[in-house]
C-alpha cells in the first residue's frame, strides 16, 4: 500500500522534462525534481466520502532513535512514531508472531490505512501488528518538525534507506525486550519502497526477522540491472491493451502542448484547456502533472473502484481510453486529453479546477532519496513508448540534484550496499522466506523479481495485478486471482512460522 | 594476525582498574582507557633484529573513499591505503579469486607482513592478494592527519564497523569493475577484530565475497552471549596450567602492590623494582602493564618462538611461570614477577629501563571504538581469575566513556546490526562457506563459534593453539596439528572457489 514509488515516477518525470530536450521543443524545461500532483483532493476528503474506508484500531506510540547509526557524531534523537495493535496477540508464551510493516515515504497512518491485507490476516495468526512510520515522514520529523528537517541537505542528510532499516530493527529489538518477547517470531511486509525495505531488511537482518512479503519491491530498478526503458514501456503497454487510438493520441500530445506552449498566449490556452486554478508558468509543468497521471494509473490499474492515490473506477486505464477515444469526430487531441484525465485527477467531479503541486500524502521525502541512494535509471524509448523520448543521462541527473539539493548521488552504492547484480545466485544462496509479488500492469514489476529464485524465495505473479494490490484490504470485487494469490501468502507465511516453532521446539527439547 | 583484541584487552584492563575498588587498596585508580604498554621496542626494530622476517611484495595504493557511506553529510573525502598484489592472479577470463584481507584496528603494513598464511596460498589458487587498511588506523586518516582524526569525539565520529564494512564493499567493487573482473570470486580473510569483520562481512555482503576465515573473531563477546569471566578465566588458566604456583604468586602480587603503592615513597619503590624510566605516578599504572603483558601472553602462547606483539620466545607463558616459579627461596613475590614479565617486555635483554603508554602499532583507535560499538562486558572472578576482582559494571564503563571521549556507548547495537544471540540459528539458515577459526589458549577464544553450526559453516578449534597463529606464515617449527588446521582451511577455500566456478560455468552454459 505504498504508493512511494509514485514518487520515483513521479521524480523521473521531472527529471525527464528538465533536463533533457524533448522532441519538438525549445522550452526551457528547467525545474527542480517535484512532487506529484494529486491535485486539490486532500486523502482526508477522500475518506470520509468513501463508503469503504476500513476502521483499524492501534495505540499511536513513540520510540527515541539514533539519527545516525552508523556514526557517533553528538546528534539529537528523535521520536519514530508507530502504531501498534496487540488485541490479537498471543503473546510471549505461545511465541506469538510479530507483523512489522516497513514504513516508507509517507505518513504511517495513510500506509496502515491502505495495507488491509496485514490487519485482516493477523487475527488468524494470533499477530501483533506494528506499522512503524520512515524517519522524515509523517510525524517521525528529525529535528522537531517537517520544516527543519528538510530545512537543507545537512538536515535532510540522514534519510536514506540504511538508517531507516536501522531504526526498524532498534525499535523491533526494543520492542520484543520490553515484552519479554525476544522468541517471537517477526514477519516482515512491506509494498512498493517498503517493500524494498522489507526484503532488504529480510537480507541483512536475518537474525531480526524470520520472512518478508514484499509487494511490488523494485529492488532491480538500479544501475544496468533491468533495461532502462522496462518502466515507461510497461506504463505504454498498460494503454496500448485498452486501445491503440488512445496510445497513439497520447504520444502525440506531447509535441501539440510544446508548439501551443511556445505561441504568445499559449500557456494561457493550455492553463485553459486544462481548467488550471491559476495559469502555467512553463509547459513542462504540463508535461508532468499529464505524466504523473498516467504513470500512477499504470500503477493503480487496479480491477475495482479504489481510492489509494486518489479516488477512481475499476479498470481505470480503460475509462480513460475510453473518453480518450470516444469524443465526437473533430475534438482537439488536447480536449480528448484533459477529457482522459479528468478520470484521474476528478472522477468525483467536485473538482472546478487544478493546482499544481499538491503533496497531500506528506511523499516529497523521495526526490531526497531519488537524488542520493535511489538512481534509478529510466529512458523512453521512442517507438514503444507513448511519452516523450528520453535517453537517460547521469550527467544531467547529477546536476539537477546538485541544483536543486546541493548533494550528489551516489548511484552503484544501493547494489553495493544491498546487491541487485545477478540476484538469482545472491538469493539463492543467501534468501530465504522472501515472497516477491508483482502484479504485471504494474510499470514497477519491471524491477522487481518475476521468477521463483528457490523453494523459499518465491514470485507470486498476476497478469492483470497492478501496484501492490495483495497488501490492500480484500473487498467483495476481488478477482478469483487476488484472492488465491492472498491465500498463497498466507500459506507460505504459515510455513515460515511453523517451520521457526518447530525449530524452537526443537531447541527447547533438547 | 591482528593484535586487534589485544587492544580489547587492554582497554578492559584499563576499566578494570579504573573504574573498581581493587581488593586491598583505596587508590585512586581513575585513569582514562589506555592502550598497550608495549614499552619502548618500536615494531621496526623488531623486524630488523628478526632472522625470519619475511618479504612480501606489493603495491601500496590509495582509494577515495566516503566518511559516512550512510549519511549524505556533505563531508570531506579520505583516502584509504591498500596493499595490492596481481603476481599470481590468473586474471579475470580464468575467474582468478581475490583474497582480500579485513584490515584491522592497526597499521596495515603490520598485519600485512603477519599474516603470510595469505601470502603463502595465494600463488596456488592464482589470486590477487588486497590488503585494504581500516579506516583511522595506520595511513587511512580522515581529515588529513592522524592529529586531526583524533582530535575530539566529533572527528573520531565516524570510526565504526559499518564503516570499515562499507569501504571494503566499496573498494573492492570498484576495484573488480577497473579491472573487468566483476565476476570474480572474493574471499575474506581477517584475524581477531579483522576476523570479526570478515565474518560479519560474509553475512552483510553475500553478494559481494564468497566465504571467508575468520580467525579468532569473538563475535559473541557481547552482552550476556557469553559468560563475562570467559576471557580472564581463559588467561588464568593458561597460567594454571603451566603452574598453580605461578598462578598464585600472580594472584598475590595485586594486593602486595596496592600495599606497597600506599605507603610513602611506595611509588619509588615499585617503579625500581620494575625498573621504570620515569617513577610511577599511580600503582594502577602497575596494575595495567602487567595486566597487559599477561593478556597479550595468553594471546601468543605460540608453540614456537615469533615477533607478533614482542618478540618472545616458544611458549612464553611456560617461560614467565619458570622465572616466577624458579627464584630463590626467599625472593619476594614483586622481583618473581619482575623476573616473569621480563620475557615478555624484555625478552632480547636489551631493554634498561621500561616506559609506559607506548603504541608502536597505531592501535589506540580501539579504544573509541570500545567506548562506542564494541562494548565487551569481562568480569574477573574471585576463584577462578588470577586478576583482580572485578564485576563489570555497565554505568562505571558508561562514565569512563563519556569522561574521556565525550561519547556514549551503544552497548546493544552490535548485535542489533550483526545478530549474536541465537548464532547458531541464523548462522545454520544464512551462514555458509565461513569458517571460524581458535586456539584454545587464546583468551578470544571464548566469545568465538567453537562448534560446527553446518555443513558450510565450520568451526577449526586446536587445542594448543593461540590468537590466529593460522594466518601467520608457516614455520619449520610449525606443529603437526597447525599443519593439518591449515590445509583443512585451504580445502575449505578450494571447495568455495569451486562450488563457485561451477555455478558461473552452468550459467554460462544456459
Amino acid at each position: 500500500m505504498a504508493p512511494s514509488l509514485t514518487l520515483f515516477f513521479s521524480l523521473f518525470t521531472a527529471f525527464l522534462s528538465s533536463s533533457l530536450q524533448p522532441l519538438a521543443s525549445s522550452s526551457p524545461f528547467n525545474h527542480p525534481p517535484r512532487f506529484p500532483a494529486t491535485a486539490k483532493l486532500p486523502w482526508a476528503q477522500v475518506r470520509v466520502n468513501e463508503a469503504q474506508a476500513p476502521e483499524y484500531r492501534y495505540e499511536t506510540r513513540y520510540f527515541s532513535q539514533q539519527l545516525d547509526h552508523f556514526s557517533f557524531l553528538e546528534l539529537p534523537t528523535f521520536q519514530q512514531r508507530y502504531l501498534i495493535n496487540t488485541e490479537y496477540w498471543v503473546g510471549p508464551q505461545r511465541l506469538g508472531p510479530i507483523f512489522f510493516y516497513c514504513g516508507n515515504e509517507g505518513d504511517i497512518v495513510w500506509f496502515a490505512e491502505n495495507t488491509g491485507f496485514v490487519w485482516e490476516i493477523a487475527p488468524q495468526f494470533g499477530a501483533m501488528v506494528v506499522f512503524p512510520e520512515h524517519r522524515y515522514y509523517g510525524e517521525s520529523m528529525p529535528f522537531g518538525s517537517r520544516e527543519e528537517a528538510y530545512k537543507n541537505a545537512t538536515t535532510l542528510s540522514y534519510l536514506t534507506a540504511e538508517q531507516a532499516l536501522a531504526d526498524f530493527s532498534v525499535l523491533v529489538t526494543d520492542l520484543k525486550q520490553n515484552l519479554s518477547a525476544t522468541d517471537c517470531p517477526v514477519v516482515l511486509f512491506g509494498g512498493s519502497y517498503g517493500g524494498m525495505l522489507a526484503a532488504w531488511m529480510r537480507l541483512k537482518y536475518p537474525h531480526i526477522a524470520i520472512g518478508a512479503l514484499a509487494a511490488s519491491a523494485p529492488i532491480l530498478q538500479f544501475e544496468d540491472i533491468v533495461p532502462q526503458e522496462t518502466f515507461y514501456d510497461i506504463v505504454s503497454n498498460d494503454f496500448k491493451r485498452e486501445s491503440s487510438t488512445c496510445f497513439n493520441y497520447i504520444k502525440e500530445s506531447w509535441n501539440n502542448i510544446a508548439s501551443i506552449g511556445q505561441t504568445l498566449n499559449g500557456l494561457v490556452q493550455l492553463s485553459n484547456t486544462f481548467h488550471f486554478c491559476r495559469p502555467l508558468n512553463k509547459t513542462a509543468d504540463l508535461w508532468n502533472w499529464l505524466e504523473d497521471a498516467y504513470g500512477y494509473l499504470a500503477m493503480v490499474d487496479y480491477p475495482y473502484p479504489a481510492s489509494f492515490m486518489m479516488p477512481l473506477p475499476g479498470h481505470p486505464i480503460k475509462e480513460v481510453c475510453k473518453r480518450i477515444d470516444g469524443q465526437l469526430a473533430g475534438t482537439s487531441v488536447l480536449e480528448r486529453i484533459y477529457d482522459g484525465v479528468n478520470v484521474y485527477y476528478n472522477y468525483t467531479g467536485e473538482t472546478k479546477c487544478f493546482e499544481l503541486d499538491d503533496d497531500p500524502h506528506g511523499l516529497s521525502g523521495w526526490n531526497w532519496q531519488a537524488c542520493t541512494e535511489m538512481v534509478m535509471p529510466m529512458s523512453c524509448d521512442p517507438d514503444s513508448c507513448m511519452f516523450p523520448p528520453y535517453k537517460f543521462n547521469y550527467s544531467d541527473y547529477e546536476e539537477g540534484c546538485i541544483s536543486s539539493y546541493g548533494v550528489k548521488p551516489r548511484p552503484k552504492w544501493i547494489t553495493t550496499e544491498f546487491g541487485g547484480h545477478k540476484i538469482d545466485a545472491t538469493l539463492k544462496k543467501f534468501g530465504s522466506n522472501l515472497i516477491f509479488s508483482n502484479g504485471l500492469l504494474d510499470p514497477w514489476s519491471g524491477g522487481s523479481v518475476l521468477q521463483n529464485i528457490s523453494e523459499s524465495v518465491v514470485a507470486l505473479v498476476t497478469e492483470e495485478g497492478a501496484h501492490h494490490l495483495d497488501l490492500r484490504a480484500s473487498t467483495k470485487y476481488d478477482p478469483d486471482w487476488l484472492v488465491e494469490q492472498r491465500a498463497t501468502e498466507i500459506k507460505l507465511i504459515k510455513g515460515w512460522i511453523t517451520e521457526y516453532h518447530e525449530k524452537n521446539k526443537a531447541m527447547f527439547d533438547m
